[in-house]
């Protein structure tokens, strides 16, 4: 008889609560998130050609992510507050796909995990090669984002299952 | 010899700039974004079971998207600020890929379009599901956020072709 | 038969949304709202006092009444945001009571009222006292925080009605 | 001869500071407030209906609250920043008084209090139902806004005296 | 006598209010503004090395300038909120003095001049600079904030006499 | 062969990052930055005339500083979240330049230093005079904002050398 109360969010009568973590102890935690932005041919190559110069679409991107991870407290409504020890961004471009594969690192000392920050991170830099290059191609998705790996608290190290579907 | 002039975020010396729209009239805006996030079997039951009575799960969300749209200035580094006249968010259940569907439709009167504030409402709306339930699995994904219609501004009505991979 | 349809941030299923303001014309637009801190006489004979010299314990409280009426749009989750232009917050001691009035009154031109902005202009005024006197005492309360005066929009000019308690 | 010195927020000279609390050892801290906003019998109706199917009013309300106690310090001008562990926010329709109480609880470890976290809970939740509500009737006040109860810190456990006036 | 009527954010019993703006016409603003950070022949040298490859130093403060113009009504407590049209922000290595200039030129349509918006730009570029170079050296410093050039509204154009400690 | 190593927000990439400080121990830090504010006559003798009885500039730089200082991780890119323990700011009339000097002094415990919350509430705390005055005069200038001492955290104490071209 599990229902609701799987879900730590939701009370047993259904109602959102930020969940008590003053029980918890404070650990190294760490959170790999990862997805990617599909951009068609043309705002691919416009990219790559960019990239070679000193072009900032990148770089709006990358900061853009680390600045959401700082405030993901801010946007996700019961996420708790959690100062960062260490946020980064990489950007692989799939010239198969035409595609940027986006990867987000954080780590922490705390009381809960910095998951939804690495979630974070890896959108809003998605969103942000969005809004660069959507005066070139409308037509860009932003497709599997999901987490990868975290490690720390009391459930302790997971990883995700490799995708089949990608390969 | 288009290359880098294409990108409007970025000049001719491949440097990010905030786009001049001071010569742009007013108009009408309207902007439709959609994506979906695919849950897995047992999260995906528990959060059915949830709304039959009067779980808070796709309030919060619905909130926290509606908020994310009004503050899509403050996270997308280039994007204008721009007074909303509407936001609204809506949650599709997909029983057979046991995922949500999201859209949302924002409007407003303004020199630019609110294409980032459709995108920025789908993907907080998704990810705070994730966040709800994330004690229940980790193996969520966030899939196929895209712009569906856009309409107003000098480019006028834009509409996305039928995604044939879905059907 | 109003129902939910009476209230205008609820839709006929009962889903919140930001209402859809696009068809309304801009007006000149007001609000006036009040409230009260009763302090007790030994934290409102400290304040008093120190209103001689130069304490900043009024002049925080009305920076704090102002800035937030400027970011009420990332407070109340379904208003809409609107460039203010005016904010002004007057305190009023009632000795009698030990008490504090403060009253905020706001104008803008737009699409949409500003109650909320005064409202919220009232409550974080009146909080901020709170905080910087609750080393004194914690026996303070917030009283009759409401909405005095509006006018402008397709409602026009609506006035309280006089507080028959108060007098 | 305590005069100013008795506001922990104000100097010797009568000016504003953030008082310096790097001698205090971290500690466990939980505050209690309250207050309630008075409908009237109309919106009062209107609103306890909307809770029999699933309306979104409390809901909203109740993540507006949680997520204003997590931005405390960004709008009461001398607060500290406080990471909290947990945020609670309950409402008790008051049928005599055509009225809505809120409690609003809250935790955290740390070296400062959270009493600043549950009033503005209290407040801005308060508030979020004015907002949705006040197409129906702008009468409502916002009531009785005060702590009931904190613990933690040098200065311990301490609870509000019953208020006479309620009963 | 003019003495405090002269600060027009200042009230004539010396209190701070936020100016009606609401008798003014909406005009085409536009306001630049400069400064320099001095950094010592180490890290200006290092910094220009960087340059040459895809540094990410300057695109970070570009972004971070640009991010806080935008949000100038949060920091400077009486400002008015302006979207704005365009925000441009420029570096320019002074090799003499191992400095380097910045630049920010914002535009908009308001009511209210967007001079803040400018300063604030070059301020939180150059303390990003700063913020990036600080493991190299400490002994750097901001100078010569002002601003440049303003047009539009009342007062019309307004341009900076030449500073000849400069030249 | 230092190079870019050097910058530590800076990989050996190119690329900025948020340093990694999870291996550093928590200890007290303290940082002191300061600036100047030159008015010009006219300006400084209206500011110091309102001083006498309760003029709200500086009550209002001193707050816009100190809530600068709280959120400078949403300003500066690269920042890491810190939850201060103290911030206090000093003005003090310069009469012979028409001059005000501004002083911030930041304490906390924690993993990184103060320093730019130090350095933003100086230059927050100097743009709100500066926004306060400029009505009055636009020749202001904001001059030597620098970092006078740091304390705490594995580089120790650091002190600014005399600033000769001041005396």
């Amino acid at each position: 008889m599990e229902s609701k109360d799987a879900f730590s969010h939701i009370d047993h009568r259904g109602m959102a609560r930020m969940v008590d973590v003053s029980g918890k102890p404070e650990s190294l935690r760490e959170a790999v998130a990862s997805g990617r932005i599909i951009m068609g041919s043309r705002a691919f190559e416009l990219l790559a050609d960019m990239r070679i110069p000193k072009g900032d679409v990148f770089a709006a991107a990358r900061i853009a992510g680390i600045m959401a991870a700082k405030k993901v407290d801010s946007l996700i409504p019961l996420c708790h507050s959690l100062p960062l020890h260490s946020v980064e961004i990489e950007f692989l471009p799939d010239e198969k796909d035409s595609a940027v594969e986006i990867t987000a690192r954080v780590k922490t000392k705390g009381v809960t995990g910095v998951e939804m920050e690495a979630m974070i991170a890896v959108s809003v830099a998605a969103l942000t090669i969005y809004d660069m290059c959507k005066a070139v191609t409308k037509e860009m998705t932003i497709e599997e984002i999901s987490l990868d790996y975290k490690s720390g608290g009391k459930s302790g190290t997971w990883q995700r299952k490799v995708r089949e579907e990608r390969t």
